[in-house]
């Protein structure tokens, strides 16, 4: 089962099934360009983690780090799929990082990896948007990676049977292929990466752990289209302008 | 005119006036030990600025930057005048850090420093809980600074003409003064850490500017209580357990 939220034609917000061209609620079944699609969950926080795959550790030339490097992103970076993200003004490489994301279905703290996936809703697609410009100075990547927009997520949430533990994750940006790996490169998974987080902070229904992205980042320019599909999931589209 | 938020005798939550030893709403009135106070507002991000007082820069062998040093702490740090903060398990050392917090009132995206006090709801106490074990050792200041409880704020929000621009902040721990300084001490005062912070990011009512915390920080013990008081707001108070 995939799950979608979206504004109905009436105006109400649905959490439906998602049928990759068509979603459905109790019994009504709507084409995509009748709803408004929204990310698919409401996150309290967007629990990131950097260079969690070995070969994007290096194209940046940074170690993987021992122990899962975290940051976050607050609500405001929340976009949904079909959704044009303003890069902030002025800066020169604003980045993609397709990333695996993990939904939490239930609220977690102190949760041991070997119990961590009962607390999954699912997985989802997120962009990582990263503003290098302000990254690459600022101590804590508030300006890079806290912007509004800066968290694309969507376009549904997969329960995790669906999704292959060898899964392909792929970005292709105006139709061309950017980043292609496999979600099973993650250096801490799934489980291991809830187990870090609920050791200091609760987990609410509804917020994204964003796992990290493989190699293959690269700059947007004004108006590019980009699709992050994740095996299993689907494919999450949004534009950019700045 | 100062507000809290709490829980009235019935259960109801409400947003009433603030008389210090007293709350009132709809023309009734409580003693503190009626109600449950609350948090005063429901940030959906709490941003903090590191190193914003020189001689707490100073005291960590560190520089003032150049611009704000901006971190963010999550819902989940929220707590609120009278409770007890349980510390990360198995940390040396977790410590306080008074800051005057700058409660936002109207949504707010491209501030300019001059119009910035339009968005403020008024000003409050927070206590920047600060576990240096993780924060020394992380690059990204998640586990150091937004585990659940990290943000003790109240006890009340007061309209900034009742604040003095050189209100005294202090700390005390079982009574003794451990932290004594001015808000006028401020590298980057509260119009220009709105306007920086709406250059990327979009504030909503009820988030919180945490402005940096003076000289005088120091390790929490097992059991220890602590009141954070700013002159024209008043006084927050919370304990701290392992």
């Amino acid at each position: 089962m995939r799950h979608a939220r979206f504004r109905d034609p009436s105006g109400a917000v649905r959490r439906g099934e998602w049928h990759g061209d068509a979603v459905s609620f109790a019994g009504d079944e709507y084409d995509l360009d009748e709803v408004d699609l929204l990310a698919p969950s409401e996150p309290s926080k967007v629990v990131c983690v950097g260079r969690n795959y070995v070969a994007h550790a290096e194209e940046h030339d940074a170690d993987v780090p021992d122990r899962p490097l975290l940051f976050l992103k607050g609500p405001n970076t929340v976009a949904g799929h079909g959704d044009t993200v303003t890069l902030p003004a002025g800066k020169e490489r604003v980045e993609w990082e397709a990333e695996l994301g993990v939904v939490i279905g239930e609220q977690a703290k102190h949760v041991d990896a070997d119990e961590a996936m009962e607390y999954v809703a699912g997985y989802t697609c997120v962009d990582d948007v990263s503003n290098r410009d302000d990254q690459r100075s600022e101590s804590q990547w508030v300006r890079g990676k806290a912007f509004d927009g800066a968290a694309p997520i969507g376009p549904c949430v997969a329960d995790p049977e669906h999704v292959p533990a060898d899964a392909t994750i792929q970005t292709r940006v105006n139709g061309e292929v950017e980043q292609d790996a496999t979600i099973d490169q993650l250096v801490f998974d799934v489980p291991a990466l809830i187990e870090e987080a609920t050791q200091y902070m609760t987990l609410e229904p509804g917020d994204v752990i964003a796992t990290g992205t493989p190699e293959g980042v690269g700059p947007f320019e004004d108006g590019d289209r980009v699709e992050i599909e994740i095996e299993g999931v689907g494919t999450l589209e949004h534009e950019v302008t700045r």
